[in-house]
C-alpha cells in the first residue's frame, strides 16, 4: 500500500475540516483508494487549536523549517490563506520537494507562476483545487477531464458571500446593508467584507480559472472588477419583474479579438441555469468546442467542502507520479503576448429618474439613437412628485459607447438621476 | 514529449467525433497536454466511412488481431456499442497489453469485473468516462476529484432522450407518442426507442455511477427499472399546477438499510436544480460527506460531446501510469455482501377516476387511513358525466403499502381507473 505524510499549515476552518477528514477517514482511504495517509505535522501558532481538534503535542511543529526537514512528511497542505508568511512557507516546502496543495487563491492567483517554477524544479506537485468553487472539482475538470477541448467560455458565481446577499436582497426585498448584516450574523460574510463585495475574491478565482481553461496567464490586473455595494434592491425587484435575476459573475471569454475577463453584477435571463444557483451555493458554467456546455454546482466555501477539495488533492498527489504543470503559453513573457479586451461589448440594464412630463421618453430615446446605441426594451413606471423612472435594456453595445450615452443623459436638465446600470449576459 | 499511439474499433457516430478531435488538434495537444497522440489504426467494416473521413488505407486494420499485435497503438478505443464483437475485441486488446477506452455502457455495466480483472493482470488501463452523460466529466469526478467523500447518495437525468421527449409534453403538451416522433425525426431517439424509454440504457449507467459511487458493484439486475411508455401528459399538466416537474430519474442511495437503486419517472419540486435540465441534457446531482451537494451538468450524447470524454481518457491514459481500478470491495463474492433495499420508501403522486358523487373522497381517505398511508396534500378536478380526478400526494411510504392500497382503491365501486401513479423525490 502507497503511504504518505501529511503536513497541515494553518488550523483554521479549513484546516481543521482537512485535519478531521484525514483522521477519520484513514481506514476509509485505505480500503477504497489504497493509500494510508498520515498527518505527521501540523503548523499552528495557537497550540489551543490544536489541542481542542485532539492533536498529540508531538505532531506539532514549531517551524516550517522542523517541517520541510522532516522525512516522514511528502505532502504539505498549506491553509493559511493571504500571502505570507503563506508565500514564505510554501517556497520552502516546494523548495525541500514536498508537493504543496493550497486553498490559498490570493497566493495563488498573484505568484502561480513563480511557485509553478519551484515546484517542477524539484519535480514536486503542486495543486489547488480547494482554490476555487470550494469541493466542487473545477480544477481537476479543467485538467483532467475537458483536456480534449479548447475552452470558449467560462461564466460563474464563484463567490458565496456575494451570492448569499443577492439571493436574500432578490427572494426577501432586504437592502444590501441589511443582507450584508444577515451574511455576517451567519458567519458567511467577514467583519470586514470587502474582499468578497468588492469583488477582488472572484477576481482571484476568475485569474486562476480563466488560466487554466484558455492555456494563458490571466493575471488580476488584467480583470475587470465591480463588486455589489452600489447594488439597489429596486433594480434586482424591476429586473425580477422583467425575467431577469441579478448575479455577480466571473465571466472569462476566448475570443479571436483576445482574451476578456470581467467581475461584476450582471442580469441573466431566469432560465439561464446559473439564476436558480441561490444562496451560497457555487457554479460554473463552461462551453468547450467539442463538449459544449458545461455547468458544476456546489458549495464554495465551508470546513468540509474545502477539506473535501484538498484531501482529494493530497490523495491525487499520494496516487499519481505525475503531476500537472500549467506551462503556459506566455509564461516567459508575461502577458504581453496575450491581447485582452477592455471595450468588451454586453446588453445594458439602464434604469433613470427622470422628470414626468412630456416629450422626456422622445428625448432620451433621441440621445441612445444619436449615440448609435439600439435599445431593446423600455418601460416607465410612475414615480412620485413629478419624477419617473425609466428602465432600458438595450441591445449588444460597447462599454465606451454606454460610458458615453450615460454622460450625455446626465447632461439633460429631464434627467435626475441614473439610478442603475447593469450589464446583461445571455 | 510523450507520444501514444491510437486505435478506434468503430466508426460510427462517436467513432467519428473521435477521430476527428484526435486529428484536427493533433497540434494543439502537444502544445498544451505535452502529449503526441496519433491515430494508427481504425477497425470498421464499412470502408467507405472510413474514406468519407479521410483515413488513409494504410490506417485501416483488416482484423482485431492486427490492431493488437501493431506495436505502435497503445490506447484502444472501443465505440462499437453492444456486447459483441465489442466484448472480445476488448478482451483481446487487454490481453495485448493496451489500455482500453469505451464509451460503451452496455458492455460496461455487463462485464465490468472481467474486464478490469484482464486489465490488471497487464498492468493496462481501462477508461469508461464516455459512457455516461457524454462529454461531463462525472466519472473523473468520482474517481479523481471527491476520493475524500463517501458518497451518500447520487440523483439523475442521465439519458438525454427521454428527458427531450419529457421536457416536450410539459412544455408544448404533446402526447407520448407525438413526442416521441419529434425526438426520432432529430435523430434523439433509435427506430427502435426500448432501450431509452424503457429505461435500460439509463440502468447501465445508474448500474456504472453508483457502483463507483458506493464502492460496491451494483449489478444492472440489482436496479429496480421503469420507463417512461405509461407517462399520461395529463399528469405532467396536473403535476406542474402543483409545482413539480416530471423527470426520469436514476437515483440512488447508500444507508445504514443498504443499497437502493432505481429508475423511474419521478416529480420534483420545480425548484430542485434537476427541474430545469431540459431538452437533450443530462445532470447528475450528488451527495458526498464531506463536500455536501454537487451537481454535473451537460450534454449526454452527441459524437463531440462523447468525443470529448473518450479524448480526454486517452489523454489521461497518455500522461498518467497508475490507472484507476475499482477493486469492489464485493468484487470476489459478487454482490451476496451487499443488502439491497427493494420496498424503499417515497412520496407518490396517485390520480384517481371516481364517481362524482357525495361521500367518494371520504371513501378513499377511509381506505388510506386505514393502510396507515398519510396523505399530504388532495385535489378535486371536475371531469365529464358524472366522472371526477382525485389527485393524492402522500406522505412518505413503502412501495408493498402503496400496491396495497391501490389493490384495495381498485376494488371501490366508486373508483373507475387509477390513472397515474408517480413517484416524487425531495
Amino acid at each position: 500500500m502507497k503511504k504518505a505524510g501529511v503536513a497541515i499549515l494553518g488550523l483554521g476552518v479549513v484546516g481543521g475540516g482537512t485535519y478531521q477528514i484525514l483522521t477519520e477517514k484513514r481506514e476509509y482511504f485505505k480500503k477504497t483508494q489504497g493509500v494510508d495517509l498520515t498527518v505527521e505535522n501540523v503548523l499552528e501558532k495557537n497550540v489551543d487549536r490544536a489541542f481542542s481538534l485532539g492533536i498529540d503535542r508531538s505532531v506539532i511543529a514549531s517551524s516550517i523549517e522542523e517541517v520541510c526537514s522532516n522525512p516522514n512528511v511528502d505532502i504539505v497542505v498549506e491553509v493559511i490563506g493571504g500571502i505570507e508568511p503563506a508565500k514564505t512557507f510554501v517556497t520552502k516546502a516546494l523548495k525541500s520537494g514536498k508537493t504543496v496543495v493550497t486553498s490559498n487563491k490570493e497566493l495563488f492567483a498573484k505568484h502561480w507562476t513563480e511557485l509553478e517554477a519551484e515546484a517542477k524544479k524539484m519535480h514536486a506537485g503542486l495543486f489547488f483545487e480547494a482554490s476555487c468553487v470550494g469541493g466542487v472539482p473545477i480544477i481537476r475538470a479543467l485538467q483532467e477531464g475537458m483536456q480534449a477541448n479548447k475552452i470558449l467560455s467560462i461564466k460563474g458565481i464563484i463567490n458565496g458571500t456575494t451570492n448569499y446577499i443577492l439571493t436574500k436582497m432578490a427572494y426577501e426585498g432586504s437592502s444590501y446593508e441589511e443582507a450584508l448584516k444577515e451574511a455576517q450574523r451567519l458567519g458567511y460574510a467577514e467583519f470586514n467584507p470587502t474582499a468578497d463585495v468588492e469583488g477582488f475574491d472572484a477576481t482571484y478565482k476568475l485569474s486562476i480559472l480563466s488560466s487554466l481553461a484558455f492555456n494563458k496567464k490571466i493575471c488580476i490586473e488584467n480583470v475587470y472588477r465591480e463588486g455589489i455595494t452600489g447594488i439597489d434592491k429596486e433594480d434586482i425587484a424591476y429586473g425580477k419583474e422583467m425575467g431577469y435575476t441579478l448575479k455577480l459573475l466571473g465571466i472569462g471569454k476566448d475570443t479571436e479579438n483576445g482574451v476578456e475577463v470581467r467581475v461584476h453584477p450582471t442580469f441573466i435571463k431566469n432560465s439561464d441555469p446559473l439564476a436558480s444557483v441561490n444562496d451560497s451555493f457555487n457554479a460554473v458554467h463552461l462551453v468547450g468546442d467539442a463538449v459544449g456546455e458545461i455547468m458544476l454546482y456546489g458549495r464554495g466555501a465551508g470546513a468540509l467542502p474545502t477539506g473535501s477539495a484538498i484531501v482529494s488533492d493530497v490523495i491525487f498527489a499520494a496516487k499519481h507520479d505525475r503531476y500537472f504543470y500549467a506551462n503556459f503559453e506566455n509564461n516567459k513573457k508575461g502577458n504581453k503576448e496575450t491581447k485582452f479586451v477592455s471595450d468588451f461589448t454586453s446588453k445594458y440594464y439602464i434604469r433613470l429618474s427622470v422628470a414626468d412630463k412630456a416629450g422626456v421618453l422622445a428625448k432620451i430615446s433621441g440621445v441612445f439613437a444619436k449615440s448609435g446605441l439600439s435599445i431593446n426594451e423600455v418601460r416607465q413606471v410612475a414615480g412620485f412628485e413629478g419624477e419617473a423612472q425609466i428602465i432600458i435594456v438595450t441591445h449588444l453595445c460597447g462599454e465606451g459607447q454606454v460610458k458615453k450615452t450615460l454622460e450625455k443623459l446626465k447632461a439633460l436638465p429631464e434627467v435626475f438621476a441614473i439610478k442603475g446600470t447593469i450589464r446583461m449576459e445571455d
